[in-house]
């Protein structure tokens, strides 16, 4: 019952290692980046392949724990392992990092990776509204456009950022087109499967290939809907994943929901929906477009956040949600304090039920997830 | 060995409730802060009276923890467990209170306590260094000066912001000047009765009365110094306490070092040395001179924090330093992570003992913070 394109999305573990070791020797520039905040079209506009470098695996961790402390995020201490060990090929091919001061973990986390590669940290205003902040955000993404130009020799001009505008909207317009396939009830993919190919196509040099790929998923997923094939019945409990974000290694609590037999129809986080679900303007000024579009990400970070909130609401609707886990990664303060809010405006407008799960990426509590996880699915099947 | 005067500074614990009790049933206004980058000049031009809010005690926390997590700063679940209760006089008294976007605990701390009072949340950078942060910084603490004028129905004038920059210098001087008296050896006042002193005067509402007091304090300490009179000897090791916040009932790390036969002889945090070093432009324009001054603020909040490894440095000199302790609150993400640099720095330029403390206002590692401040304390005897 799984799409056969899988097998294709399964292979770009190994390819897309290999594609960009390709691209390194053919001098093509490599830009990493963090956060949902970095304006991904300026990298491209560069002529650099973009990729994100924040870590979902347990290994890197313990080496990570020797400098920084315990009682700090997994994705933090993941990204900064994989840093210090030089274990992730994406990190080791990056001629520069682009961070923005989102969280402060990330932030000061920064200023120890500044020792591996040349940085360029974004100051990201702590809110969205107002002249102010977004005069501020607009300079700090025109200086990256600077950077960038000085560092790799080149020059931006707004036709170029016109284009990756256009490359990048006709990314996310897949990837959301992809995402909107699992409001169908039942969806016709697991939670597994999507962020499989969410995870692993971000990796992808050629975004052109990528968002070849994902059209033809959704083509297939289409056929399998018309013959009335789907991992999953009508009367599946269809779970939104809301909170911080997850990818292949940090997937825990999703794999937990399927085999307790919950279907995740939705991540609302910035590796999914979030980086999906809005487009940078075509009309104005490119770079300011850029800039506006990116300032509005409903991340925790910002205060108050109010656009994630009607955000998850809106998903609830569209993907017919019974039941919504938020997602706290170990001492992610923002998302922890912020579920707290969240649990109160979902009970004022949906009543959908509401499980706050906090963890990290290891296995220590597998099984205290199953009985709290089983028990949410029992309460609204 | 006490200075007389500490009877006087201990009585300010009932004096100061009834002080600000009266100065409201005359119509005085309360403004309550956070943050040592609230500028406090700008409420005493407004007339009101300013007053720092910042929990220190561990009874309000349980209440606290029903609504934020558990893993959270002590200093945040206190603030907020003592405004859900109501049982802060001063937070009670406050007609307005003023916060800053400095960490992700706090910022979305604020959102929640919110609900109590009117407030107004500046906008604050996360780098000290360049136009477009002074400028963004300067905007926020102008839109204070207007929210003040407007929510108090006054106009506050350039003379009138002359004055209570006076006033704040006149404050930070007797404030820097007591605590210099520790750089004698040995020093002729405890690091507790110093700490009960810069806490408990921090709640006067009359500042002229609370510097009058501080100045009569030196004094008495100068002549105790004549006299050869002091707690210590010249052999008692000197620490000076880097890192968060300290106040009554969160001083057990200062106790502890004291109990242990060490003299603490400087804080470097926020309601101590950091909150004197530096004072306020008198030549400036008024509002551009505060703006300055208050985003000099060495915290770890920003990134980088240089200022607070050249002022530790400094006071490693100054107050002939045997020992650093750096004081990290659980879940302080930013002292956390900048401890590990402020070691290096330290290593490379004074290889000074260094000791890194996490705690919260418990009292459940008590027993075992003693055995390691003893070994600590051992080791630089």
């Amino acid at each position: 019952m799984r799409p056969k394109l899988m097998k294709e999305f399964e292979a770009l573990r190994e390819k897309n290692v290999m594609d960009i070791k390709k691209a390194k020797t053919e001098g093509k520039r490599v830009v990493g980046m963090y956060c949902l905040y970095s304006p991904a079209e300026i990298a491209v506009a560069a002529g650099a392949i973009p990729v994100t470098l924040c870590g979902t695996r347990q290994d890197p961790i313990p080496a990570a724990e020797k400098v920084l402390p315990r009682n700090l995020c997994p994705l933090i201490k993941s990204s900064y392992g994989f840093a210090a060990t030089d274990t992730c090929p994406y990190f080791h091919f990056a001629d520069l990092l682009i961070a923005e001061t989102t969280c402060d973990g990330k932030k000061k986390m920064y200023e120890l990776l500044a020792e591996f590669k040349p940085m360029q940290i974004l100051q990201l205003p702590q809110k969205q509204d107002g002249v102010e902040a977004a005069d501020y955000w607009y300079t700090e993404v025109k200086k990256l456009k600077n950077r960038l130009e000085a560092e790799f020799a080149v020059t931006i001009t707004d036709h170029d950022l016109r284009d990756a505008i256009s490359l990048l909207n006709d990314e996310r317009r897949c990837l959301k087109e992809l995402q909107d396939m699992c409001q169908l009830k039942p969806s016709p993919i697991s939670g597994m499967d999507l962020l499989t190919v969410l995870f692993l196509r971000g990796f992808c040099s050629d975004k052109r290939e990528a968002i070849s790929m994902v059209d033809n998923l959704i083509l297939e997923l289409k056929d399998m809907v018309s013959h009335g094939l789907s991992p999953f019945t009508a009367k599946t409990p269809r779970i939104l994943l809301a909170g911080v974000p997850v990818g292949l290694g940090s997937h825990k609590v999703v794999q937990i929901v399927e085999d307790c037999g919950g279907s995740v129809v939705g991540f609302e986080s910035c590796g999914a929906y979030k980086a999906a679900f809005d487009q940078v303007d075509v009309v104005k000024e490119p770079l300011q477009a850029i800039a506006e579009k990116y300032l509005r990400t409903p991340c925790s970070c910002m205060s108050p956040n109010q656009g994630r909130f009607e955000l998850v609401v809106r998903m609830v609707d569209e993907f017919k949600i019974d039941g919504i886990i938020d997602l706290t990664w170990q001492a992610c303060h923002t998302y922890n304090v912020e579920s707290f809010s969240l649990k109160k405006y979902i009970q004022e407008k949906k009543q959908t039920p509401f499980l706050q799960i906090e963890t990290d990426y290891s296995e220590s509590d597998v099984e205290q997830l199953k009985v709290r996880i089983e028990a949410f699915l029992e309460m609204i099947r």
